[in-house]
């Protein structure tokens, strides 16, 4: 029995070394495979306090919520977690932004010091509710258009790396009420466009070029 | 001279033969290469009798439009283009139409039996302009929500194959004045997800299933 102990053991062994590294592979890859993902709003309901808690401080315990909502898998809770993946930069171009959650979001992104810049159009800013100005004041600098059209883009790009895009606009009418959709995309094509876009508007805004009519 | 003037006609017709082979490669891939494309919009005006009326009589002689403006390639233009690429059936999800080139462009192709199937936003179908009313009146099917949020999207998928989505709204402001942008992506994985969306949308706002309160 022992060489045959011994012959199982190292059969055992090497299923396990197989199975490991098959593993690994599938790891890889999905480390290694572009993001592609179609979010659909509205969302469900939920509280994204332990999301910004654990991104705020990484490791530290997270204290329960005391509100009520569920904190589970939503199109919103994917949204922000994609948000909070940015490291160096977050370059945003958004018509409506009264979200306060997503607010909280980009504030904490620009505390960690992710790079934010943000273009938002002139006739929304001011509307009960916009965020705009408690991001500024937060530091983060913010362009607007200074025309009679919209700039009614809706999207981000996240460390010149991924693309979010869609209908959404930063509401919580549009996320909670809304049927809208958003497009995360990591390829660099459509990046380099809306990277492209988004410097040609960041410059067109420089408030250098204003003009001021009598 | 003879066998020299013979080995340069068949060097000659050998570097044909490649070129020719190369281009049909190019050409071939071209072909299969599923189609990505970023619009941005404004669009530059450009007049589209000559890309209507090649859609409605293809291969008749073209009358040019006696309209100024330029029929050149604008976002628009490709727009309109990626639209009369349809076959088959056009599934649109539209929160606000009041474009009347697209309602001629969707209108066309219900007249050349496309299935053309519409989803609106019921606040805005009513609204001055809306061409919801005439494509109804052109027999195309139309359903819309009954309630409060709005449904926003803004995509139409061609042969279920093509997905054409973004921020714009399929409204002459849009077209004509605001910074929108549009994707027009050949994905398997990204149309069925909108697919199917249209499809929940679609029985969702069945008018079978419309509540009447008193």
């Amino acid at each position: 029995a022992g060489p045959g102990r011994a012959m199982r053991a190292a059969g055992a062994a090497l299923a396990a070394a197989a199975v490991s590294a098959v593993l690994l592979a599938v790891a890889a890859w999905r480390r290694a495979r572009p993001v592609r993902e179609v979010l659909f709003f509205p969302s469900r309901p939920c509280c994204i306090e332990a999301l910004l808690a654990e991104a705020a401080e990484p490791g530290a315990p997270v204290r329960p919520c005391p509100c009520p909502l569920p904190s589970g898998d939503t199109a919103l809770s994917r949204l922000v977690r994609r948000l909070l993946s940015a490291r160096r930069s977050l370059d945003l171009c958004v018509f409506a932004f009264s979200c306060p959650q997503l607010a909280r979001t980009v504030q904490l992104l620009h505390h960690r010091g992710v790079r934010v810049r943000l273009v938002t159009d002139a006739q929304y800013m001011g509307m009960h509710g916009s965020q705009i100005g408690r991001l500024r004041h937060a530091g983060i600098q913010v362009r607007h258009d200074q025309h009679s059209g919209y700039m009614h883009h809706k999207f981000a790009i996240v460390d010149r790396r991924m693309l979010i895009t869609g209908s959404l606009n930063w509401t919580a009418q549009a996320i909670q009420s809304n049927r809208e959709n958003v497009l995360v995309v990591e390829d660099a094509e459509y990046v380099k466009a809306f990277q492209d876009e988004f410097e040609r508007i960041w410059e067109e805004y420089n408030p250098a070029n204003y003009k001021f009519f009598p």
